[in-house]
């Protein structure tokens, strides 16, 4: 009935997709994938001769190379640590890691995004230039002789750094003295040369939100506002730790391990800067701007800066503070002098993506009240009151993303993503269609929601004994979500106890932290002239089923706006707006973070936030007694 | 009597001490560099046993390695070229590379200068801090605190860029929340931090004179501005060109070879500093500001910029303002932030370094009439007068520093430094009291004008014939100067008609250069206050012999003044003082450059300057008619 086989299996975790699997020594890495519902790439079925089923073991060992292996991957391959699914036998257990390349179905990933409007007037702009050659009689140097024509054209005072010198003598000449300069421009009002671009050329910008799990790239046309091409990837980094603490921890626990993480993350966006470009017809030397937005821990890692206070109480930020610097000091392989922006972060939990959610989503210049939440391993909540803005981080937990959830997995084909109960048994849809092979997160509220109206799932959230979808396995009370016979991998797919208890935990959380932001503004929900839900799971969740177990709270559904990945959109606006970016330095400046963790009333709240019984918790319209 | 052999001998040159020597075929490399009259460093005597006798060949090709060379040099060192002196053997013409260490007597390098004096207000200055480490009450990032730290300290407004944040958090973690910030002042008030120094520390600053033939390196306490440490050394680019037009042809025609070039470069200077950090018990994390002062060429060697441009009409720079960067932006080692400042350069041949001697030897600031003189290969010349300078640089080619000279050398043990005739023969003094084995610039100088009071030479350059120490030789006539029997290496060493000539050639353009300035400013050299010799040459250079051949300007010997490496000492000041680099700045802008290859006079100016005859050019105290 339940997938644990003997003793004498052992577990396989696939990353960055999130699925686990229990296999027979000596199984190929193929038919473990395949046994946990992951279609790998594999052109030659199998056979080791197309080398398309790349994967890589994280922890653990793989069988020894095979002659197949060393034919078809490269020295620097097999340097890499890359081996061939369908060559490489597990051994014991093991975590791999299997590049989007060699995933059949790529994983669904959230980028699209609404935003509120604002003016283009990117902080990167183009000054078209035609300069006098250097003569005997007019011997001033290159770069004093590109100032003045800056200057002419209305760019005074441009600096020009020791990086983008050495590129212009040879590529003023290059293009005959013309060219079409990028200037950054201050918010004082002077400027920094740059790029020189070809006369003509479209000046492009890079706008990245990095999520703990998930990746999103934007390709921007800087002159039209236009986003010419999206790209929706795993972090890579999720092969070591699915959430920012333990990845944080590995940072800090071996020697270069934080570099690794740093360059894996780099490497991969810069693939993906090579994948929009690809879409665009475009080529990254166009790219002169770059912003990335990211909760604290991920703006970290990507600029390289140290995470280990990060990890430790009282876990502060190395930066919050808005910063400008070259795409390429992080690494990024943009036109060489490109720019970067991060905007602030707000505290060690509250990141710039945060930030950025807040400017799409209109919250950082609103005068109504507005509750915004992105649901994630951590979920910030911010509202908006008469002006002000209070903001909260909350420890969600990885239920949501699918893990810790007994048959739980990401959004990839084959996740269960929405459940009724209909004729007395569980109806499911999955991503793609496809056989179900396991729930993500909207699946399993749904599934808690459909649970809790059934009479399957009582208010304190235990399994109704007597039901006969629920029975009790080894791993405790556990329901039937669909049988065997109709599942992908041929086992039962359940929710159990446990898992219940994980939803508990994650929308308690939430719950109590919306709850302790309505009592700091004296406010109560009633109140609310809009509820703003944004990220992946946000906008896949039924409100009815989120509403229903507690994770938001009870009012009007047309006061709900799911708005996709809006700190992707946010980020698109940094790089197109100076006033967005003014307006994010003095939005981190305004908020009032709330510290939970020494806030007196949160234990409190989150205790009364943890069951499901309808009303509770106290949903008063009226601030609590303190 | 001429060192010259029969055909089947190979020319060997050594660099960079600048000797060239002709050897029969399968000579090792011991013996030539000793029959060039150099002593290389071979504790064993030859033997192949201590591997001290490193040297590498630049062009041409030695014998194959042996096995001692296979058993005493790493793989390192053979994949770089390295071989054994006393090993390897001569197989065709040659250019050799001898490294500092492997030279028994180093070379004399002029490092020590005079200056004017000026106010002590280093644009990097200590900040010393105590912050209050962060809690679940005071969550400001790392940064913030420490920014708001140099605020309470009176550094508002100080900038912490991405680097610098990334060092912050552990290194004010390790040190207790205590140190000595290293900030940087820009002019307009602001601040951007260097380097957090545990607290106490002495901050240190680095100026470097980068000359086409000779490397000066100072290391001078900031807070005291008293120079610790002064170490020279050859520039290891001589080996790819004796002068920076040669090797800007190098750099231009082999791929990655203005690359090799920087990096030898930058090589040699984190030597430098190793050495200077040792002298003053210091190490290189202390060193928080560079300072390099060098000639257009150099400058753009130093810093990485293109060089192309500078090598074809009409010779622009690439950069002519003044640069701020960070030093580890063009490969030095020194703290992970420390800044780097370039002053400015004022034409593609009058370089920073000429304007760090400006400053240094008080031309910068001064109300009298001045001329100033850096003779080398290029000799940049100054005039102030009334407030105004003029400037201009003229090719006067190698010959000072030894080249293009029958027995020419640089000034190394051996070298012929002043000559005087009495008694019917040349009586000659050498460096470190060696046995001569060449003449450098101050001898060959001194030869001549001894040469002209003698007769020995006539009004046009030409040889007496009849004299008893001219002879006719295969280089054309000849005149000795120490018999063999008293050379340190048995040939006889002399001066040719040919030598003359090239002296005439180098005196007449800087004379040229000299009064077509002076007529610029409509004076003649009697109005002149003070004339300014700078450089190794300018210092050990006989007045009188330089005045006689025409070299300098006949006014009273009181008037001058040797001030040795005062670009040096420029290059300190501009660590030491804001206001001398506005200085610098605003000298660079207020010098008139005259380009004297389009001057219309210039021609004629020189050719009038090529004679030995006493009032030749006309020192009219008058302007000439234009």
């Amino acid at each position: 009935m339940a997938e644990t086989g003997p003793t004498a299996l052992v577990a396989v975790e696939l990353q960055p997709v999130g699925r686990r699997v229990q296999v027979a020594p000596g199984t190929r890495v193929l038919e473990a994938a395949q046994a946990s519902g992951i279609e790998l790439v594999s052109v030659c079925g199998g056979e080791g001769t197309c080398g398309t089923c790349r994967v890589r073991a994280v922890d653990g060992v793989l069988s020894a190379e095979t002659a197949e292996e060393e034919s078809l991957l490269s020295d620097t391959e097999r340097g890499d640590g890359w081996r061939l699914a369908c060559q490489a036998q597990v051994c014991g257990a093991l975590r791999l890691e299997i590049p989007p390349e060699s995933l059949s179905t790529p994983q669904r990933l959230q980028i699209e995004g609404q935003a509120v409007d604002f003016t283009l007037d990117p902080p990167v702009t183009a000054v078209d230039l035609v300069l006098e050659p250097p003569s005997l009689h007019d011997l001033r140097a290159d770069t004093t002789r590109l100032k003045e024509a800056l200057d002419q054209a209305g760019m005074g005072g441009t600096a020009i750094g020791l990086r983008r010198a050495r590129a212009c003598s040879n590529r003023l000449r290059a293009q005959r003295w013309r060219g079409r300069a990028a200037v950054y421009r201050h918010p004082d009002g002077t400027g920094a040369l740059v790029s020189i671009q070809p006369a003509g050329g479209v000046l492009l910008g890079l706008a990245v939100d990095a999520g703990t799990t998930k990746l999103a790239a934007y390709l921007v046309d800087l002159a039209s506002g236009a986003t010419l091409a999206r790209v929706g990837a795993m972090n890579p980094q999720t092969a070591y730790g699915e959430d920012v603490v333990t990845r944080i921890t590995y940072a800090n626990t071996a020697d270069g391990a934080a570099r690794l993480l740093h360059e894996r993350l780099i490497e991969e966006l810069n693939r993906m800067v090579g994948e929009l470009c690809e879409q665009a017809g475009a080529h990254r030397g166009q790219i002169v701007d770059a912003v990335v937005v990211g909760n604290t821990a991920m703006h970290h890692f990507v600029t390289g800066l140290p995470v280990r206070q990060l990890g430790e109480a009282p876990y502060v930020a190395s930066v919050s503070d808005s910063l400008l610097a070259s795409a390429e000091e992080i690494g990024l392989k943009l036109d060489s002098g490109a720019m970067l922006y991060l905007p602030p972060n707000i505290a060690g939990y509250v990141g710039s993506d945060h930030v950025a959610m807040l400017l799409a989503s209109g919250l950082a210049d609103t005068t109504q009240t507005v509750l915004a939440l992105d649901i994630g391993t951590n979920t910030e909540i911010s509202l908006a009151h008469k002006g002000a803005i209070w903001a909260c981080s909350t420890a969600s937990g990885p239920a949501f993303e699918g893990a810790h959830i007994h048959d739980g997995m990401r959004a990839a084909p084959g996740a269960i993503e929405h459940v009724r109960f209909l004729k007395g048994a569980f109806q499911v849809q999955t991503i793609g269609g496809a056989a179900p092979v396991g729930i993500c997160g909207s699946g399993i509220l749904d599934a808690v929601a459909q649970g809790l109206e059934e009479g399957i799932i009582d208010e304190r959230g235990s399994l109704a004994k007597g039901h006969p979808l629920v029975s009790r396995t080894e791993s405790g009370p556990t329901c039937l979500l669909v049988p065997a016979g109709r599942a992908g991998h041929g086992r039962d797919v359940v929710f159990t106890r446990s898992d219940v208890n994980e939803i508990q935990l994650a929308k308690g959380a939430i719950r109590a932290g919306t709850e302790l932001l309505l009592k700091e503004a004296g406010i109560g929900a009633a109140s609310l002239d809009s509820v703003v839900v944004a990220g992946a799971f946000g906008t896949y969740l039924d409100l009815e089923s989120a509403i229903r177990v507690g994770l938001l709270v009870d009012v009007g559904r047309e006061r709900y706006r799911q708005v996709g990945n809006a700190a992707g959109r946010g980020a698109e606006q940094l790089l197109l707006s100076r006033e967005r970016r003014m307006l994010a330095d003095h939005l981190a400046k305004r908020v009032r973070y709330i510290e939970l963790t020494v806030h007196r009333s949160f234990t409190e709240m989150f205790a009364q936030s943890l069951g499901f019984g309808r009303g509770s918790p106290p949903d008063t319209g009226a601030p609590l007694a303190d």
